[in-house]
Formats: C-alpha cells, structure tokens, sequence
C-alpha cells in the first residue's frame, strides 16, 4: 500500500480537528496516535465500562475505533473542503478483545473520485504481545460542501 | 421470519442476564424492549456524548446495538449452556443517525447447528417518525462451554 | 419495501437491453422473470456444469445472479443515460444451493442520489419447495455517464 | 502471514482432486497456479462469454475465483477427511475487470478450530501490468465427514 499524496495541504489539522470534534471517541478514551496520508492509527485503552458479557471489549466498542480510522484514513486525501461518510463496513472478528490496549490501523487501497476501499485492522496489545482482534473492509464517499 | 422455538425454556432470563452483564450497553444506556424466540430489540436514547463530527450518533455506537440485538436473538435459541460469539457483520450506513432513540430490531434468518445469520435493522425514532439509520447482515456461532 | 417510482420511463427496454448485452448471463442461462422499480428477480436452471465440488451449484454462479438481479433492482430507478456499478457486496450462503431452478429476488432498501442500497435473496426450487440459499446485501454507485 | 503448517500431509492432492471435481471451475476455464499451507492462487483468462453489459469479466466470474481460492487456502489446513464450506464473505469492486488474465491469490488470516478467516484479491494482468480487481474478506467453515 503506498505513495498517497494528500491533496489538502493542511489535512492534519484538517484531521484533528474533525477527530477532536468526535464526542463518542472521547467517550470511548479514544487517542489518534498515527496519521499518514491514506493511513490512520487509533489507539483506546481497554477499560472495564466498555466490555462484552464475558469481559472482553464489546464488539461495537472496537467496531467505532476500526470505523474511526478507516474514515480518517480516507479523509486524510481528500480535498480541502471535502467530507467523508462511511457508506458501510464488513468486520470479522478473530480473536477476543483482551489486553490493555486495542489499536486500530487503517489503509486506503484503492482511492477513486467518490469512493474509497479501506482496510483496517484491530490488535490487542499487552504484556509484550499483540494479538490480531478484528479484519474490516470498508467503503467511504468523500462529499463536496 | 417465524416460527422459531427456544430450546432453553428459561431463554429469557438466560438472556437478561447475559446482556445485564455487558458494561457497554449500561455505558451506551441501552435498553432491552423486546425478546422472542430469534428476535430482539434493543432501544438507545441519543446522547450528546455518543456522536461523530457532525453531531450524528456515532456509527461505533449503531453497531453496538445492531450487534448485541443481533446476538441476543441468536442466544435465545440456544440450548442451556451454550454461548454466542459474533463471528462477522456487514453493516450498510442508510440515513444520518438522527433523532431521539435509535432502535435496533433483529431476526434470525438461518438457524444451524453451530452458526446462525441474523437481520439487525436499526432506525431512528423521534418527532413522531421513524427513518431507517442501518442494515445488518451477521453470522454468530453456538459454543457449547 | 415499497413506493419507488421509476425516473426512466424507458426502464424496462433499457435495463432489458442492458441484461442481454451480458454475455455471462447467456452462459449461464439465466432468464429475467420479473422487473419492477427498485426490483429484479432473475431464474437460472440447475446444470451439471455450474457445481461445486459436492455437486450443488457453485457460490460463484449463485452469487452472479443475486449481483445482477440487484445492479438491475438499482438501475431501474436511474435517470435516462446514467449507469449502474456494483461497489462491493456480501452473501452469507445458507443452505445448499440444491434444486432445479435457482431464483434471485432482489429489491433496493435506500436510493440515494449516488448510492443505492440492495438486498438480494437467493431460493432454490425444486420438488415443489422453496429453500433458502443465501442472503446478499449490496451497494451499487448510479454513474451519470 | 505465515507459518502454517499443513495437518493434511497429502493436502496438495486432497485439494487438487476436490478442485478439478469443480465443474464451474472447468467451465470458467480456471486453473490452479499456486498452494501453499494457506494459500491459493487460481487464474482465469478473460473470455468474451463471461462479461457484464460494459465487456468487462462479471462480478459474478470474479467472485467465483476469489470465493474458490479462499475455500482452498482453508481446505489446505483441515485434517485429513475434513470438508470446507464458505459460510459468507463480502467483496469490493476495485476497478474493471479488464485484462488476459484474472488472477485470485487467497490467504488464510485466522485458522481457528472450526471457522477460519480468508483474505482474498483479485487481480487483473494483461499488457505487462497488474490491476487490483477486487478484495474480498471471507468466512469458511471446517467440517468433520
């Protein structure tokens, strides 16, 4: 996967402020932790308010940080002005959400006028491992304003 | 969809007590309003804390309740002793995440032995209208423990 | 799923001409049963030549049919002159695809300006039943061209 | 990826047999180039019968290489006398399929005790280049006979 080029030359700030914008990643104790043109990375420390009914990470709590990604990812290339919306997404999950901290770690591969492919993926880490969490395959319009 | 019988006669405690036990959906303040044999429907009340850039519910949290209606109506087909795991969802975003409660319904569309596929729709209720904010199509897996 | 109303009053030639331009369809034997807008429901005989390795039609063929039938759901309710691209589906196969006719119903679930939304089922008919085979959901792009 | 190891010792002929028992496989002219412990590669030459109303191979040709290489990369890690069946998977359309030859290259990402997890991409080659085609993420599930 390589050699995007960001058409906004301000997309970082562009990024951020969008990102800073989002209550629910707050909420979640969400940090952006890498931000690349076409690439985003997310960080959420597992926390005991965010589990599943056998104390892993919920589902839908590690679904918004894969989502979150692969939609910065995306908006990462698009043009000043430009928004992005996930038009829908596709999630296996592989392993349980167990470790102190879930990452997520987007990529574009295939970047067209409208649409935009993104794959993103989820890892738990801790104690000095990183085990894969989640595969998702998602699809996001960019919309002019 | 019908006719599904529950193998487990105490389904409906089983699964009250399993979705009781999820701290996310306490944290995501959803409740349970509906629970038959293959179907489910859980109801969450917008929140200013739950939203994405644009002051939409956030589509982490859209999941959340698809995926969790999802499973509990897969459980409650489940003979006693057994467990549900989500395998995998596709989720196409519909319409902005916008009014007072969203609404997660799901139906069991394929029962197997060890895997079932399941509807989850969800839409938004509020000013005495209903919009459909998601589609969900899942696979969730039986585990005998 | 109700209500569309079709923008091309030409639809029924058009995607008519469109479906007999697509020689797979041909070589699979596939007929067009029913067209209305925003749905297609399109049959493919059972033939020795289609299989898997167990003998029942192969998911490539059955899914070929439950594309088609929602890219024409989809491009019966475009403008005159625009086109219909399939951006990405998933099938959930449920029971195998065993029986004389295999029969795709597809119908658009959200029609947006750009994106349409299509759910796409699959039966197998044969001995007097109607067995499920599989479950596509699906997005396809309208293309002004 | 990497570092599977095959449970099968006679895999290489368990899974040839069962493909060339692939009557669609025969009739789309496909051919299996590579098979690793986890990995498949099949190719398909464009044909003039296998095309969509734009003269590009179908989506339906396309998903039936990806689906069958998925399948095989998960059938090269079963015990011996053990069955795959694909419980779903989801697929983007990339670009035209348009070129000699289509080329699907399948890698198991998580081989669990029954459910493994596939990543398969399609490519398109013809004139001394490679196009990506599309990319699909699978499910395939392992049976005891």
């Amino acid at each position: 996967m390589a050699g995007f080029t960001a058409r906004n030359p301000a997309f970082r700030e562009t990024v951020r402020a969008s990102f800073e914008s989002q209550t629910f990643m707050r909420t979640l104790g969400v940090r952006m932790t890498g931000l690349e043109p076409g690439s985003c990375v997310l960080e959420m420390p597992s926390r005991p308010d965010l589990c599943q009914q056998n104390g892993f990470v919920h589902a839908g709590a590690t679904t918004a940080i894969a989502d979150t990604a692969a939609g910065y990812a995306a908006f990462s290339l698009v043009p000043p002005g430009a928004n992005i919306l996930t038009v829908e997404f596709k999630m296996n999950l592989l392993n349980p959400a167990e470790g102190e901290v879930l990452v997520a770690r987007a990529e574009v591969i295939k970047s067209g006028r409208t649409l935009m492919v993104v794959r993103s993926d989820v890892t738990a880490r801790g104690k000095g491992t990183e085990t894969p969490v989640a595969a998702m395959l998602a699809t996001m319009m960019s919309l002019q304003t």
